[in-house]
């Protein structure tokens, strides 16, 4: 195995099909740009999926769940048992996502990374055993390197899955008590701020325990003595393998030219450990919303995105980005669908 | 006819589900808030319709078209005839909201108030003959009364023809080159405040034409001596035909018990009117998006609306209302179909 395969090169973008549909965008009836971000996604995907006429039909949507070892620091209002019963909620169809992909129709396929309660594989999931949870970065890296090299792998592996089903569109999902405490921790480290500015509520903190998930972030922050490290030690130190195995999915999505809807917050940090790792994989990633936990709105304007929805959303599990997904068809069907001025006999503006 | 009946009540809000949808909201496996608008859409939606698990799978869209004498004081870039091409056009399958339409398998009808260039009937759209276009605000009142009845009903009947469909949510479109014009100049004179900050470039006037149209828009307040005149006065005096009929919608559909999804901002003007026609209508209205033509922020905040989307949108047609439908499906679909964490046998934060 290429224990380096995600520095390997990313698919470019087809820059004429690109232009195309861009001109495209200008013949149909209607002024100008008056779609707004509807018309560059349209022409972003064109570009990215080399069809004048693209389509994002088939969506594929990987959840990866893994336990945390720093929820003993008191970071979450949830026990940690939650991991593995929401992965039998997933595969039972109660879960949000569970709903939203049925309704979206899309394949969603559930990886669980590692757990720490679990005492029985759950059927319809795949369980890969990394490890049970990762260890508490509060006292030491969250997870070894062999264990980071798994993880980042099984993104992988869900990418190439999702390629042999057909997928023209990947969605990333997540679930793991404690991952937001991971994602703010990894997310302060990339960006170098006080991990005050990148901490919030999760699933549901009061105001006290915000504070304290900063100071358990702030305490780790210094004892691993994040500042100017790699992003890959970064990952190892912080991340849960859920996050190091969203990184490794969007990192193979763009290298087989498979365009990726990217979810809320911890996704995010995800894909700024990829954009970290190997520049040329921005162009693959869309983003499907901006959530209410603060540390996301920061992590977006660290990849300049610019999300397609804003409600307020704070779950994961791939919801956000799968609520996107009908903005992404509607726009597909729009610029494939409309008339052009000339076809529909309607004047357009004086040039 | 009863002249008055946008005055008639309007059907109340089902308290009881409205709190039994709640409640259901806080037993489902997720924290609690974490799908932010979408769960309030889901509980306002219960109350209106009176069940518990909502749905707006059955969507009806009207499109109401109407000519301007505005535009004789220059303030669009696109000549008058374009009204009338774009009926073709939208019957004929072209334009982005028939795209749309098709999409989200909604009904669609055309309805022609009143063109200026018009020759012959155009087969499936509902011609009204109101007048040949509005006049010339900034010379006479758009409207006379007679002409104002006439559009105020064409919405009710549309609401009718809705309901006896089967629609379970009701979209009103619009269409009328000079039709921000006439949508600021009514916003200015129902908030009081000057016409620089509701006027926008439209369908892409520049700066110059934007300085131009506010100064047209403000010397007509001053012609029609506005300020402090009551709201139907002022729709007759600056509304469009399609602007009438949309408020007439909004009234009817809220007197009848159909919620409403809300586009833009000539159709939020209109819904300003309703609202300060007949205050019982707001309940009713949903927004879909906050769109780029400044007075819709305004417009928005002045009826404490909270749109669904903002994406830059400034077409129209109600476009930007059939974009937030599939969220609004998608909501009900996850309030109706989700697990409750007894169901699941999830772990719920403690009390």
């Amino acid at each position: 195995m290429n224990q380096h395969w995600w520095l390997n090169a990313c698919q470019a973008t087809d820059q004429a099909v690109h232009e195309q549909a861009l001109e495209r965008q200008r013949q149909l009836t209607k002024p100008a740009g008056s779609l707004g971000q509807l018309e560059q996604a349209a022409v972003q995907l064109a570009g990215l999926q080399g069809r004048l006429k693209p389509s994002v039909d088939e969506v594929w949507i990987s959840i990866f769940a893994g336990d945390h070892g720093i929820v003993a620091e008191g970071v979450s209002p949830y026990p940690q048992e939650v991991t593995a019963q929401m992965l039998l909620n997933f595969v039972s169809g109660g879960a949000a996502i569970s709903v939203l992909a049925r309704q979206l129709q899309a394949q969603l396929e559930v990886v669980d990374l590692g757990t720490a309660t679990l005492k029985e594989p759950l059927p319809g999931v795949r369980h890969l055993h990394i490890g049970a949870g990762t260890r508490n970065f509060a006292v030491e890296p969250a997870m070894t390197v062999a264990q980071g090299l798994l993880a980042l792998q099984a993104g992988r592996d869900s990418v190439e899955r999702a390629l042999a089903a057909g997928a023209q569109l990947f969605i990333g999902g997540e679930m793991g008590i404690g991952n937001t405490t991971s994602a703010s921790a990894l997310g302060s480290a990339l960006l170098g701020c006080p991990a005050s500015e990148l901490t919030g509520p999760g699933t549901g903190l009061d105001a006290q325990g915000v504070s304290h998930k900063a100071q358990v972030i702030e305490r780790a922050l210094a004892l691993h003595q994040a500042k100017g490290q790699a992003p890959l030690e970064l990952l190892l130190c912080f991340g849960g393998f859920e996050v190091a195995a969203l990184t490794g999915a969007y990192l193979a999505a763009a290298q087989q030219g498979l365009p990726v809807l990217v979810d809320g917050f911890i996704c995010t940090v995800a894909a700024l450990v990829a954009v970290r790792l190997n520049p040329g994989c921005r162009p693959w990633l869309l983003f499907g919303h901006r959530g209410a936990e603060p540390g996301h709105r920061h992590a977006l304007a660290a990849l300049d995105a610019q999300p397609l929805l804003e409600l307020g959303l704070r779950l994961g599990e791939g919801s956000g980005a799968a609520l996107a997904v009908p903005l992404l068809r509607l726009a597909c069907a729009v610029h494939g669908q409309m008339a052009t001025f000339a076809e529909a006999a309607v004047a357009d503006r004086p040039a």
